[in-house]
């Protein structure tokens, strides 16, 4: 248990973050702090939030947890606003979508004594903003938690303890190995439905009318915000070409077996692709 | 409204047009035939059904409608092996994903003084059966109803008014436009789900345990029976090349922004998506 779980940035994930840790007891207080003067505003009239501070240094300076809930691009230069600031022993995390970067960059701005240890829950939505924040958002979800072989392992465990009494099923992994399965699991996949959506929208636009459950299921997070997204992308560069690359020769192949009236190959991947799709949980 | 409607082909489709038909009076009779003892047997404990038919020519003797619901590379010979046995003035439609071939086959089957009009009603499942069958299927979904220019127009009038009153928004078009249409809005976002698991299937495959609602969402579609999809894949061939081939130019495009770190061109196709995706009604 903390005494102290600090917010920077009380958005969706962070403000359910709040709410889940409240409702599990899992501290004393709660303080947030966001740099925007309306969520600061927002934020006061939330019963699962005790203190806003008016500035950034206050909130760090006040938790022994810190979680930074902004998006990728503006972690690490977070975490070396709030460096001179922390108490002794603080831990901080964080949500980014992306960890190789943010985590060395973050582990060598922290001072001694205290800890980063690079946190990536899979929860969330195409919704944004603390008005949707749900205290269940993390039930069951997994959560990668990513040390770097210098982490300390007490500081470690509790971010892993943290985030499976909030209802997570954690995997520690390194943060290479984490890009390496997110850039196929999640980003290949945000960038397929945004292009696809970009290959219709060239088309006649009105046919969206006549589309059926698959379209709208299969694009569904190209309503992800694209700002966001740049910045995961950008961070997760390498391993997202990778990925794209190996799907392209795979599309490759589908075009080939239908140009050639390669039927068997054509049933082949839709059978393979079919047995991936069914080892989902129903 | 209609004496005998006369399904051939039980399955998710044809169950739920029948009770859909029964519930708004849109026939007297209900007959179906399926070329499977087993879902004879079935269809005999159905309230909606009420008379199964040993014979395929028997079931199609006793319809003014007969609707065939079979996988689309059946319709034509199906309708083949019924045009002896048609009564005067019936009319036949189907339920099939592809129209050109299906449309002109079928209209050069029947006997004069019948109609052939093809259907296409998006609506469905990636569960089939007639287990599964329920009366609202249709409710509110898209249904293509696809003439050529020398179909009788009364004939079909009554197709689009029978759609219509179970519930579908109608759009007449010709076959080819309509498969041109649905290459793009459904046959394409089919493969890239098929494709995209295949894919994954060549990664580390305990990664499915990570994946969150993006990647499931984005992938459901390719539970799809392959055998169904393979007819459809070679009923559609030039459409679904070509569509495929305008999504690999969307795609290659995006890998080439990452690759050359243009984010103006990457937030560019991320918003460009973004904002085709949100004109869907929520």
């Amino acid at each position: 248990m903390f005494n102290t779980i600090t917010i920077i940035g009380p958005g969706l994930l962070g403000a359910s973050l709040l709410q889940a840790a409240r409702k599990n007891g899992l501290c004393k207080r709660t303080v947030a702090w966001s740099r925007r003067p309306e969520t600061r505003i927002k934020c006061e009239q939330q019963d699962w939030c005790d203190t806003i501070t008016a500035t950034l240094s206050e909130a760090a300076a006040k938790g022994d947890l810190i979680v930074v809930c902004t998006p990728v691009e503006t972690i690490v230069p977070i975490i070396q606003e709030i460096q001179a600031h922390l108490q002794p022993g603080t831990i901080i995390t964080d949500v980014g979508s992306t960890k190789s970067l943010v985590c060395r960059q973050a582990h060598a701005a922290v001072p001694e004594g205290t800890h980063f240890i690079g946190s990536h829950p899979m929860a969330g939505s195409e919704k944004t903003g603390l008005e949707h924040a749900q205290a269940d958002l993390f039930q069951r979800r997994a959560c990668f938690v990513t040390p770097l072989l210098d982490t300390d392992a007490t500081a470690c465990e509790k971010v892993v303890r943290f985030w499976t009494q909030i209802g997570m099923d954690v995997q520690t992994t390194n943060p290479e190995k984490h890009d390496e399965i997110v850039a196929n699991i999640s980003h290949l996949p945000h960038i397929l439905a945004s292009t696809l959506c970009c290959h219709l929208a060239k088309q006649d636009t009105t046919w969206i009318n006549y589309a059926g459950g698959g379209l709208r299921d299969t694009t569904r997070i190209a309503s992800g915000d694209p700002h966001l997204w740049k910045s995961i992308i950008q961070q997760n560069r390498e391993e997202i070409l990778h990925a794209i690359t190996g799907f392209e020769q795979e599309i490759h192949n589908m075009r080939a077996a239908i140009y050639n009236d390669n039927l068997f190959d054509v049933i082949n991947i839709l059978e393979r692709g079919k047995q991936y799709r069914d080892r989902f949980c129903p």
